[in-house]
């Protein structure tokens, strides 16, 4: 860890890391109207799910921020949407052209959560500050803003592909949306960003160890949704969520810091899976 | 920063800024009722879009206080209408005409926030009573009125346009609610008004740093909702929310005093983008 | 300030102050289910209104506890009824009464309040009891009933109209139900009386500055309903129930005791007037 | 107060006083869906009324653990059904009953409540405890398990009417249910057992000055339903509802450590009264 | 308690103890939709019932992996079906059977959970790290694995039929899900890790008092559901949860750290008695 992790910069230094930005994303629940859907007769059941899996078929294909589906355990919901797209605007076609669906009619929304894939830069955020700091630059000059730009677009380059992923192939969803806390004592928003990048390395560290096992994509929904991130875990045994995320909890910024919202459990769908979920 | 920021006023003097007020605004979030829209014959339905139209565009058209459309993401609605009105007659007025047409037997009220767009006069509230305080003048004697309603005629003719403001042009909005802290330690309500003023300054220099990406309208809801203020943003590129309200989370006034209600986020829609809204 | 305002009576001494309870309130909002209503036959529809604006106008004009009628603004209703009674039974009544109408079919109850209006007597509790104190007289002998019983009749001769008041002709109510704070260092439950009624005398000032402009009916709720008390404001100009209850949250009790819950604005109606309400 | 009243006994002593069980209680709150009881035909609305009443009428009359019905104010439900029975699978039984009622078509469940009665032995488990220590017994011996069964058989015989009560048979009914708080230092089950004993009785005092005016039955939720006791009052007159539970929120036990849960306001229906309770 | 129970390893050894896992859980509760299933043509309504019964007959024999169906008693729902799987996918199938089934379109949705049965492994996971520890083995290396993977192992043999029971059969279900506290002083997540075993072996001395009544299946849920453990205990008297849970709400883990969700209770039904709980 450098040396400069818990210098104090001035007042007028910004307190919010740099943050890049990649797909927008839209999860959606529905829950299966089964009544209505049992009472349809068996030919529009049949072109509602020919129509809907033709949909989503091509939304997987997608070149540029494609779609995916999952089948989720419980009564929170059956099926979960997963939309990656350029811009909200896509983003909502999106959701407009879910609706249009025949399917739609039965599927009841029982949740969402709107997002945008983000990667905070602590350590480059420090560095570049310090950097700043010592030259004499301030904060929001021409001069600040041309460097800050500069950096940006250099950590974007090399993270592209991480900024605007596919949804992962793993067979299992983990998704779950989350705060820092700003209460009492456990007050996020007034660490030092030092002690927040020695925090969030540590809180790192954990997800590291498990690298090979989750995919973890980490979206930004200030602004956007109720709760300040999104948590998307992909793996191929669903145990490993369990263990991560309990592993997690313990590290400081999890510990003492961390507030969780619903959690979701998924299993991936292939769009023509779609007739089975919805077998009569 | 002036010189009196933390003066206590004696205990009868007002604890609240003086405040300007401008339109009621009525939120209201709709999701579609698509099973029961689609099952319509397209000619109602087409009927009820081409009515709805034309009545958004006649509110749109309103020369004092408009309304306006958006497209909401996420199942927390899919329409919300934001009105601008003279009085909570007309919103009401508005709520009942909303009601009215065909479409709405289609649109399943989600949520809706009720409040006034307000200025708070912080720095013009700490001078005056100043004042007042050293001329002698006690609170609510007639002396005392007088002067707060001339100091408030004239902060209201200056900043008139912002009042009565059009709602912006710009094509996403995000809205939210959200309350000052009454808890243990951080109570907003037992800060002095400098003290306060300072924070409120401090809180303002963040939104100013994004005024020309950003137009933010604040309204007043004591009284009406179940959150203090509400907060309207309206930015031509959404990611513009993200960071302002992230950086603002970093302030004091925030770290330590705001409590956020759900946050709502939308796409402007013209009103002859209903039909491709409703489209099945 | 009366000099015993801190004394702490002998611990056998009521912690509660007397009270003085008037009419019974059932407040009433409901959704209208605008699909429905409007599928209905038109000649059913006036049919409907024709009996219901009978039975409220009837309601209304009850010599001995009223009925009225109120246009919300926002989802969480579009009609409220606040009923005055006698007595539980007769809200009971009242219940029934409106659940019998037609237009009840039509009426979704989202929400409700059942209350009684009180006023609580400090002053007058500290007085007496510091004269029964030093009279010697024990607590709940029958000595010390008497003297209650005599006190509570005394004042509620004096008062009789503010427990059994009409329902203020004023075109606006802002209704909200609230708690005392029992929780950690703010807790009501635990203040001696004297400082409960010192409190509550600083709090009442600030409603005296608004009496002529704000009619307030206070109600207790406890063993009732979820919270302890309801408040009703009525005025003429609703921004003047964001003034007081603005300038109110930073008065002691509010900022350090006071927990509210949710807030209703509303237009009075005249029964005369549902026909436009429910129009089509 | 004995002595002994904060003796801290060794850790392996029981910290729960021990407890006696009688009748197991359900609680059913409904609400009427008027509009699909409307639109009944009216034969049929009589003969659902005939069959519910002599079902509830048959219920009201059982000898060991009846069945009484209350109309509910407000808009948490209009009709609740209390349950008095002698185990949970008679409760199951009586939830069945009613559900086959033709009338249970318009009966909305809106919320229930699964209890049992109980009352906490808090001095007998004291001197008991105490006698136990001296003697040398241990805990959880056979010795010390004879004792216990003794000790609670002697109490079960002194009040079984208590545990085995009739539905009282006073016009009002005030339910709510209720927790002792676990949080911050008002911890209930951290205090030691002759602390609790303390204070449930000074709670107890308040009770007992309203024992003619109210009929007070105490039942015990833990594992069965989402909060710790559930409390019944039984008075002739509702203000003693308000009067009792606002002086005793005011006593330690209350004041330190209660948290109330939602509270429910009724009137004593007959099995005859329902068909006014559902005139239409 | 062995003397090492408050070490601190170094940082890098892991917070969570080892854990081992069995069956993968879902508890699924329904309300009857009872006005839609009356309204069923009886023959209709009796081969819903004898395919149900059917499907929930074979489900209950499956030999790895079973299901149970419980009445619940009160209004959170009519039915709670609880399923033993291998593999999550398994789950999924079993959440498709029961939605393919006829009666599904009676059976509306209310609340469900998802979990895994989990042993946590505290005390041979401390012993296995202070041996780790002392042999200067460092954690996550491919020698620590090994060692881990073999104790794991180790502890997997002796406790397979704990990792894989058949849902116990008796006549009481109590399930509800917890946490442990994050917050302030009472924070479990920042407690050594002997702390934690020390404070979980007092908890389980408490259930194991009940060992010879109660039957006890902990199922991990982090990462799954919205809670991190779930508690199902089975008894032949449901006065024992009442017992159990109360005794343990005194002890240190419980008293400080625990949080609990909603409880469900529930009464055991054979696939035979859907007849009679479905009987209109």
């Amino acid at each position: 860890m450098s040396s400069h992790a818990h210098r104090r910069f001035p007042a007028d230094f910004p307190a919010a890391p740099l943050t890049l930005e990649g797909f927008s994303i839209l999860h959606q629940m529905f829950r299966i109207r089964r009544a209505e859907w049992r009472a349809l007769e068996a030919t529009k059941r049949d072109r509602a799910i020919a129509q809907a899996s033709a949909a989503f078929d091509e939304m997987a294909r997608r070149e540029d921020g494609e779609s995916a589906l999952f089948a989720e355990l419980g009564h929170k919901g059956d099926v979960m949407v997963v939309h990656f797209r350029r811009s909200f605007d896509e983003l909502g076609e999106a959701q407009r052209a879910v609706g249009k669906l025949a399917l739609s009619d039965f599927l009841e929304p029982t949740s969402s959560y709107v997002s945008v894939i983000e990667i905070g830069l602590y350590e480059a955020s420090l560095a570049l500050f310090e950097r700043l700091f010592e030259l004499g630059i301030k904060p929001r000059t021409e001069e600040w803003r041309a460097e800050i730009d500069a950096e940006t677009s250099r950590q974007r380059n090399k993270i592209m592909p991480r900024l605007f992923p596919p949804i992962p192939e793993r067979r299992y969803l983990c998704f779950y949306p989350m705060d820092k806390r700003r209460e009492g004592d456990d007050n996020w928003y007034r660490l030092s960003m030092g002690e927040r990048r020695r925090l969030m390395h540590e809180h790192g560290l954990v997800g590291r160890r498990y690298a090979g096992e989750v995919t973890q994509i980490i979206s930004g929904s200030i602004g956007f949704d109720d709760w300040e991130w999104g948590v998307d875990l992909f793996a191929d045994d669903p145990l490993v969520f369990k263990k991560l995320v309990y592993e997690m909890r313990f590290d400081e910024a999890s510990a003492g810091y961390a507030k969780f919202g619903p959690f979701y459990i998924a299993i991936r769908m292939k769009p023509s899976d779609l007739a089975s979920a919805f077998a009569v």
